[in-house]
């Protein structure tokens, strides 16, 4: 049992992890245990290398020359693909391009063209509640610009409000706050059912658990009973270890990619953006959501932090990870319950495994929860802290992420004795309160 | 005369040029005469450090706490005060943020709702024929959302058309094909004598040309007569020597800027981002215009680049660029006239200094301009090819920028040497023709 394990006990299990080996791919400062992955990822050796090429030989001495003979071009589409290998798309379905809210844009206003088409009426956006605030304050500007609505509903209403009324359900898969999973094979198959189209934010899945945009689907399966997901959105600087402010992704399934254009129509998403023509004319196929000119540092150095979750492909890829992140978690609930009692914890992460992403969320009842997570980053130990709104459904939350390409089973133990160690000592009074943001 | 300089005598200006330190700021490569600085800058010798430091130290150790503590989280404003003060705004006018055609978007569907707030009944937005195609794309995507339409006329035809029916005239400043400048403040004051919004597209002029959005307004002056801009957006990765896809920046007048939202309402926008609240609420100012979490790693990069400009402050700031562009472009058409006579070299570039920006176009009668420009660019004389449309109006173009920080007399002299010899020796038709793409 994962609760009566000692600090042995996980050095063994570390020196037994047959993933333990990716650790080395990362530079992680000395003296920090980085439960942080969750909001950005540490950084992978070969970017450093990597920024400083782009940058030295590829546009200090290729100059404009590199666009052809370094491969900035065809940059979206080739780091793109190798995103698409860890979400279940296929080759060509997926580029990366601007932000995460950008792209959200982009396919929710496509998503909703779609459904005025094809559903005429529908005036609904459900979505999540809790779900991430920048994907509701798109969601807010699009229904406003297209006569819609966006409901909102707890996690647990979800199914049961999603029916015809419904033109879009947008959610993000795992949530920020909790790290709950929805089901998104089973809300896809609903949405299809009710004559809705389903959109998926990956922020805190892409790289944190398998995921499969395609649903299992096999050749022609019949849209109404499909589990493929129609939309889908990520971020490039969580658990894909992009770098501060990556570049997103975005991905569009087959059926829908060439029936609409999407309203940011720049050069880039235009069929033949150096013949310069007066007039748009969107290219073929997902390159259409390509909007200015992509940004080759940041693109470049994003494709080290993906290729690190892609070399664990021959050691079982995304199950093999997720595997040992629920581990982590396992491990770190268990730890909390033996060595933390009587302090007020409380996880509001589930507890079923199924239905647990990367990460785990604690409500704490006996001591304010940022100057506790200060005092964790005073000694090293790095989560983050969000604030609740005030009620017992979304109280303040101290956040730890278990990113398995570079956690070891001793860093939870250890992150655990410091938090046990500032509750018990009440540690957490004297914590500095210098934290003025923190980018999820 | 310019016509009769010799090398030497190119050699002595660029001895006795004020100007001359500040090539020492950049990494040039050997044995290049690099004349695509309107296209992509050079590498500023600061910015490979730079990428470095913001990499391995700040994303490396400082990983989450840097947003704080490196001051990730207030780049798009210091990155954009600087900016602006190439471009005649005041502090706090000018955010970094997104692709030059994102943030047309932006500042085009909140000029357009102004527009139709206070001019009920307009429908047009006024353009030039040959803006560059990435505007005339996002504008007839906004034309047709807001039930629009985009007129297009020739440069000479844009204060013709410019009437009570237009509800923004949006032109770039320096046409990218032919380098000829608009007078920005007269067509600005002629926009608002109509009642019209001027939108200006720096791309082109930002770090080139002395620019003033204020128009020379002092306090108060009325909106009907006031020469001031109403919204800017500019181009990070070409005058400003940002980067390959640097971001890019916006600009909005301080009478418009609490007005409207713009639609990509993503959470760096909002007024609190941190509290995490579901509803949107605009920030105050420009910041609004925000939308995504910043480039970090892009936008620090960038800053180098504007550094290099900002360096020439003390040496006369961008008037003594500007003269030196002048004496540079100058220097080549009297050079092209006097050493490369009866090949059919014509340039489409104003010769009246006041309407030229820092770039000249030529165009080729005698061969075709791609294969000239292929072996330019195999001798390292780099310049860019842009295709016209097989009119007299817009015939294929050798484009040559003269970006005075780093662009010497004797770099002129060469290059014209090379452009003589290749049309005296019909060495064009050996040429490579291996170039598939030039981002401008």
């Amino acid at each position: 049992m994962a609760e009566h394990l000692s600090r042995e006990d996980c050095l063994a299990r570390d020196a037994a992890d047959p993933l333990r080996a990716l650790r080395d791919q990362f530079t992680l400062p000395e003296g920090v245990i980085y439960l942080d992955g969750n909001s950005l990822g540490v950084l992978p050796a070969a970017a450093a290398a990597r920024a400083a090429d782009v940058v030295q030989r590829e546009w200090g001495e290729g100059l404009i020359r590199s666009w052809n003979t370094a491969g900035w071009i065809t940059l979206p589409q080739r780091v793109g693909d190798k995103i698409g290998r860890l979400v279940g798309a296929r080759p060509g379905e997926v580029v990366v391009a601007d932000s995460t809210s950008v792209n959200l844009y982009k396919v929710l206003s496509a998503a909703l063209e779609i459904a005025r088409a094809d559903r005429p009426g529908r005036r609904v956006i459900l979505s999540e509640r809790s779900n991430f605030p920048t994907d509701l304050y798109i969601a807010q500007s699009l229904a406003a610009q297209h006569g819609c609505e966006l409901e909102l509903a707890s996690a647990d209403q979800i199914a049961r409000r999603l029916d015809e009324r419904v033109a879009v359900l947008m959610l993000t898969q795992v949530n920020y706050r909790t790290g709950a999973i929805h089901d998104m094979a089973a809300l896809s198959a609903q949405a299809h059912r009710v004559g809705a189209l389903a959109l998926w934010d990956l922020a805190h899945s892409a790289g944190a658990i398998p995921v499969d945009l395609h649903g299992g689907e096999a050749g022609d399966t019949a849209w109404e009973v499909s589990q493929a997901a129609d939309f889908a959105i990520g971020c490039g600087y969580k658990y894909l270890n992009g770098g501060p402010g990556a570049p997103a992704f975005l991905w569009v399934h087959p059926r829908h990619v060439d029936r609409f254009r999407q309203p940011l129509s720049g050069w880039m998403g235009h069929a033949s953006p150096f013949t310069f023509d007066t007039g748009y004319q969107p290219a073929a196929g997902v390159a259409r959501y390509l909007c200015g000119t992509p940004p080759v540092i940041g693109m470049s150095v994003l494709e080290c932090g993906v290729d690190t979750l892609l070399a664990a492909e021959p050691l079982g890829g995304m199950a093999a990870l997720r595997a040992k992140s629920l581990a982590l978690s396992d491990l770190f609930l268990a730890q909390v319950e033996a060595r933390c009692a009587g302090h007020g914890l409380r996880s509001v992460t589930p507890a079923e495994r199924a239905r647990r992403g990367s990460q785990v969320s604690l409500a704490c009842a006996t001591a304010p929860g940022y100057a506790v997570m200060q005092a964790l980053i005073e000694r090293g130990v790095i989560g983050d802290f969000r604030a609740g709104d005030g009620s017992a459904d979304e109280p303040d939350l101290l956040r730890f992420g278990f990113t398995p390409l570079y956690t070891r089973h001793v860093d939870v133990y250890d992150a655990v004795t410091a938090l046990a160690d500032i509750l018990a000592s009440g540690q957490w009074r004297e914590a500095r309160f210098n934290q003025k943001a923190t980018v999820t």
